[in-house]
């Protein structure tokens, strides 16, 4: 099996099962009880948080860990934007990217059906880059909070968060990132990019399903979107799952001291790929930008006259497994709301497919998997110009 | 080491781990991909989600996934308040024991403070038992939810939830309970319960910290707390912890199995233990209800003239782990709500220690634990009439 489907879920690490075991086993203290099974935990989610912070540049206590990326956003989303209006009452406008996760967008649309807010949507260009201008017009003293993807899930689109991060200060709105696709790749050092709150999911890069953090500035207030015991500083209560919370850390270290290197290698080996996919099949539509704005690991096509889901089929026929876009909208039949965001037409945009590749891939694998792709987008353009 | 804390926490049962373990490897797909790995999770998922239907007498589809028991409880006060408001602006208020974990207590608060709604907290009787002719009263067409514990974590009092369950649906009021602590000792069955929506947590019963789900009637409707892709019908977005969802399925299936076997040993050594402490120790006061309306794994207790605090110490030197109350709440050096509710004094509930045993304990475990305590009861009886 070639695996070129990473930014939807990668395989648990090795050295991160070991490092949890424990806490599923013989640590399997509550981290709020006051004995010395409880104390244990306590202190293996205190190291947890530390290892974390250390990467990111921020303190433990900005480090909240929730059940995943999806629930990172929601209490970054809802818990700013409510709290920065319960402060300011004129604050009652977001501005998010028109390429926002539905974590993002739903939360978004729950705001303003629920809690009347007012959401602006930020036009990207073609290249699946944020329009500046428009998102520097659009700012104001009544923004609540302002949420801008670092790398877009389908297209692998980098926004340059730190020139945002100099307008949103300038207007003091909180900057919210989702950095679920760009964390493995890109540096997560949150003073560098400037933002104030940014979405971690442990399942991209070798924790498991059902771990994510947000990472909050202690100056940005949060309503909690989970109100409880108490726990995390009132702001995420639930026993702390202390055993995910321990692979969360276990994982982001490993990528972290292997990032720079995967970076420059699977950077090289996607440029080939793609450039083999337009010289294989010169009608590949190659989406999302070019060259040092697109994250490493994906690389992501139209096939003009093709069916993107019908080109899955056969590539798994081969034994390569990739996706049309999004797993969280794999079941949808709807065009992706990414590609139309970029200009793309309805048509075009269902016969998408996006290769997402992870660290381990080698040049072998993307050799293959470009004569399987040939076959398999040739066999269907002949089926398809045969049925007309 | 005598643990005498499960409701605080239980160790993952082994069946358990080896059930979740190949979700955790092999078969990490992200059950929303359309590939043979992301169908292999989703048919996991489902199987999950199926096992637990049949044991709680509802349909898959009426399982909901979440992080635990606190999400659970926040998804059910909060989804099935604003969504049954939605429908009948009128339906402005809701209804609480005065015993409820601070998952329901402080999600309640909640929709006071942000939502506007009204809350109104029903007493309890000395016994812990609600009282049912104030519940009766308080309903009315205003009511948009009713949240009662199935079986307190502190005093282990059951409430009598199909005598409320009638009140309620003659209201049209949606019942909600949490029956996080009763899991594993008594029936969890939801069409016999007469509720709408019933909150587990894995981790209390042999499942790993990070998992729980609501049980929600599909004619119950409730607002997501968490939007996003759209997962588990949309009622609870994010990349599912496959890995953890087999697990409750596991864990839940194993204690159902031994469940009736496990209440009658473990009542049985329980009103043992209890009469032992109470003919040592006189002065020892039993908090919470007897005989059948108390959970088998529950004996609560204050000793006047210690602190509780202190007496957990000197079992803990003793090699027995118990605790003062909620672990939720054992940071704080607030004497216990629940305890202030029975009309316990402040000063008495400081002197409160909670003995919570696990299925699986001895008799030989408590009587260890009884000598312990009169020794360590004695001992600070004795220094606190010196400090005199």
């Amino acid at each position: 099996m070639i695996f070129l489907d990473a930014a939807a879920t990668t395989p648990v690490r090795r050295e991160v099962i070991e490092a949890m075991f424990p806490y599923l086993t013989g640590s399997f203290g509550n981290p709020s009880s006051h004995h010395d099974l409880g104390e244990q935990a306590a202190a293996a989610l205190e190291q947890a948080k530390t290892q974390i912070a250390e990467l990111v540049g921020c303190r433990p206590g900005e480090v909240i860990f929730t059940s995943g990326g999806t629930e990172a956003d929601n209490l970054a989303i809802k818990g700013i934007a409510l709290a920065r209006r319960q402060l300011d009452k004129t604050r009652n406008r977001i501005l998010i990217s028109a390429i926002e996760h539905p974590a993002v967008m739903e939360s978004a649309e729950f705001l303003a059906r629920v809690h009347g807010f007012e959401v602006d949507v930020i036009p990207v260009h073609r290249s699946g880059l944020i329009d500046s201008a428009i998102f520097a017009e659009k700012l104001g003293p009544d923004v609540a909070l302002a949420s801008v993807m670092y790398a877009n899930n389908e297209i692998g689109s980098i926004q340059p968060l730190a020139e945002l991060a100099e307008l949103t200060t300038a207007h003091r709105v909180p900057l919210h990132t989702d950095a679920v696709q760009a964390s493995g790749w890109l540096s997560l050092n949150i003073a560098e990019l400037g933002v104030d709150a940014l979405s971690l999911s442990g399942h991209k890069f070798g924790a498991p399903k059902g771990v994510g953090a947000l990472i909050l500035r202690s100056r940005t207030l949060a309503e909690p979107l989970i109100h409880g015991g108490g726990q995390q500083s009132g702001l995420r209560s639930g026993t702390e799952n202390v055993a995910f919370a321990v692979a969360l850390a276990c994982a982001i270290q490993l990528a972290e001291a292997e990032r720079a290197e995967a970076f420059s290698r699977v950077s090289g080996l996607r440029d080939d790929f793609i450039a083999a996919v337009q010289s294989r099949l010169p009608q590949a539509l190659l989406t999302g930008p070019s060259g040092e704005a697109r994250l490493p690991s994906i690389a992501s096509f139209c096939f003009p006259g093709t069916h993107g889901e019908s080109v899955l089929l056969e590539l798994e026929r081969r034994s390569i497994i990739c996706s049309s876009g999004s797993a969280c909208a794999a079941g949808s039949a709807e065009p992706s709301p990414v590609l139309l965001a970029l200009g793309i037409s309805a048509e075009l945009a269902q016969t998408a497919v996006r290769f997402s590749l992870p660290s381990s891939v080698t040049r072998l694998e993307l050799d293959q998997t470009v004569e399987a792709l040939v076959q398999a987008v040739t066999k269907l353009a002949k089926l398809g110009g045969e049925a007309r």
